[in-house]
């Protein structure tokens, strides 16, 4: 296809954006939550495009969407997602399946490259019902029980319940093919305001960081708040602000340059304006990728809270409830990135870790992986305005495209 | 009726309060709110008990049962409430109710006191639809539309509904005849450990304490737990955190000997383990029976949430929600349950506030009050296991009745 071939057709890749925001449209962004009618329609329009690119699509038993090519040569595997969190951006994860559509339709095409990009949409990368369920489906790390037991987080329908609702019961789960990539590559919005801030236009993934979450459970004495002098009490509420400020107070000296910690969610049981709390309950997470960085703030957690305990009177549990290991991103495609990004973006990137979590933390576990992020505005995420400027989003596909390209081409 | 009616009748006494826990029983205790079929039942067992102290029974619109007598002389008004906490204690509330008859059983049939013992079980102390409802009722502070909004804080039931069911609907509401009754005398448990502690039998009630209910709105930023790095952040959930710590670390040096103050409840919104809490929502209370303190407290809090606003960017609203005036007991009611107790419990009385409310507070703003307390085994409260030893409820029965008569013989 010549020179159009060549490189991405920016006003294709928007208006194909676009087409998708139109499925659960919501203010600017959209609503749509996995196996919702939305998604399920927007499922299906991405398995209707697929054949532009020349690849046999498929939507399988978990409700990732695949478009594969019977070509023989080397295969680069693109993708990300299209479910949203609830009333949330139109950008967070089908950026990343349109740069690969684009990819797959301008390499597939051009008779100069030998190898193929096939598409991937991997179902539920935000937690609707699970934990990256497409992904880890796709590399064996998710049972049938675990559809048996899963349920949508906001309105506790079960999974196999909206998997027959839409259509998709019954159908074989698909899984990785040992040795048919050379790797993964994901696009997606940055999701904080370090690009925008500096003024680039490309993110060149260095990592995933790994995410530890804990439950710390504070377990007091309940009682009544007017009759119980203060000497007397074992608040467990009180024990557990303690226990969230002297973390503030002290993580900082023991922590690396990126790590971050965050306090979701402080439950006081039973939560009356009149009486001790008896029982606080605190989510709390640290991410870094850096496991020795973690595991020394493990252990200071623990005497922090071996330290309140002791003043408060109060039993304090941590449990270490989730760990998301770190990924690191494969350095061979952090170069064709970074390459790519010299031509389409004059050489405005920049080598970050990711904060968040992304489907190529599960596909690095079983080939080279590799992410780039476009800039967000105002680092605006999980939120219907979360958005990204046309002229960002189409240099980002540029750059996408030929790092695909260089990937196939080694 | 000689000996056995000058003092009160012991197992009688029991005989009642165990007859009472079995409308709702709950393990040990009961579960009987406002309303509930049992709850309609202790009210129409109460109806049917006034007789025997030659008192005229009277269930009002708002479930305040009455037993009045057309006898003249002095009348002293007597009582407490008939319904539970949800699954709490059996003692909570008809221990005062079962006193006031004793107190009118033995009083009203005595030829030796010139007046009478009225009796009254308040609805809803307990505040399954409101605050004091039926205490405030009578003292003329529960308007029409108070009771059209009022709804079950549990199951949201709408309180017209709950009379209708109760076959209260359309009955006229009863209130206070101004000059009617010398004063209100009420018993209830501690609630607490003092007396117990003290191995002390009854607690003479100085005031009830007021309390102070503060909503604390912290405004900060909601954003993605893991691409907002940490210099970057605005943490409502931190800062509500350092404002209960810094609460807890200053109010000692500016409170009085009895305050106490609480942090009863802390939502973080949306309270999600990776997202950084963009509101943080604190309920808090305070109580002194001395309003000066707790206005030097207010104050105080006014600062250091201004102080904490400044340090962590976020926005700081202190709203005061609910404010219940401290009342103080009578003086002659206080002297005359002390020379009663001198009599039947060897003396071995405290004078003490109530940190707990009470309806006696409510009456204290049309009459003079007193309240006494007899001990808990525990301190334990609103909980099913909650108990007082068979010997201390028949003497604290004995020393209000004694107390009653030396009220009506002044």
């Amino acid at each position: 296809m010549g020179d159009h071939g060549s490189k991405a057709d920016g006003p294709r890749v928007l208006a194909d954006l676009n087409a998708l925001r139109a499925f659960g449209a919501y203010k600017t962004g959209v609503h749509r939550p996995t196996f919702s009618k939305p998604h399920i329609q927007s499922l299906q329009w991405l398995a209707k495009k697929l054949p532009e690119a020349g690849l046999t699509a498929e939507i399988d038993g978990i409700g990732n969407v695949f478009g594969t090519s019977a070509k023989l040569g080397p295969k680069l595997l693109a993708g990300s997602h299209l479910e949203s969190q609830n009333f949330a951006g139109w950008l967070d994860g089908p950026l990343g399946v349109i740069y690969a559509l684009e990819a797959a339709r301008v390499i597939n095409t051009d008779p100069t490259v030998k190898g193929v990009v096939e598409v991937a949409s991997w179902c539920d990368e935000e937690g609707h019902f699970g934990h990256f369920l497409g992904s880890r489906s796709y590399v064996g790390d998710v049972s049938k029980q675990d559809i048996d037991a899963a349920r949508d987080r906001t309105d506790g329908r079960a999974m196999r319940d909206a998997l027959q609702a839409g259509g998709l019961a019954g159908r074989p789960r698909k899984t990785a093919e040992p040795g048919r990539h050379i790797g993964y590559l994901e696009a997606h919005i940055e999701q904080g305001r370090t690009l925008e801030g500096s003024q680039l236009g490309i993110g060149v993934v260095t990592s995933i960081v790994g995410i530890w979450q804990f439950q710390i459970v504070v377990t007091g004495e309940q009682n009544h708040a007017g009759t119980t002098r203060m000497k007397d009490r074992k608040d467990a509420g009180i024990a557990a602000a303690r226990l969230c400020v002297a973390i503030d107070d002290r993580f900082p000296a023991s922590a690396g340059a990126r790590t971050v910690w965050t306090t979701g969610r402080i439950t006081l049981d039973p939560g009356a304006p009149s009486i001790i709390p008896g029982l606080a309950d605190v989510l709390f997470q640290v991410r870094d990728d850096n496991s020795e960085v973690v595991e020394r703030l493990e252990a200071l957690l623990g005497e922090i809270a071996a330290e309140i305990s002791a003043t408060s009177g109060c039993g304090i549990e941590v449990k270490q409830i989730r760990t998301g290991k770190p990924a690191m991103m494969d350095a061979s495609f952090q170069r064709a990135i970074a390459e790519a990004a010299s031509i389409f973006a004059s050489g405005k990137s920049l080598s970050m870790p990711s904060g968040a979590g992304h489907d190529a933390q599960v596909l690095a576990t079983i080939m080279p992986a590799g992410m780039l992020f476009v800039p967000s505005i105002g680092g605006i995420s999980h939120h219907w305005s979360e958005n990204t400027d046309d002229a960002d989003i189409v240099r980002g596909a540029e750059v996408f495209v030929e790092a695909c390209r260089r990937l196939l081409s080694r």
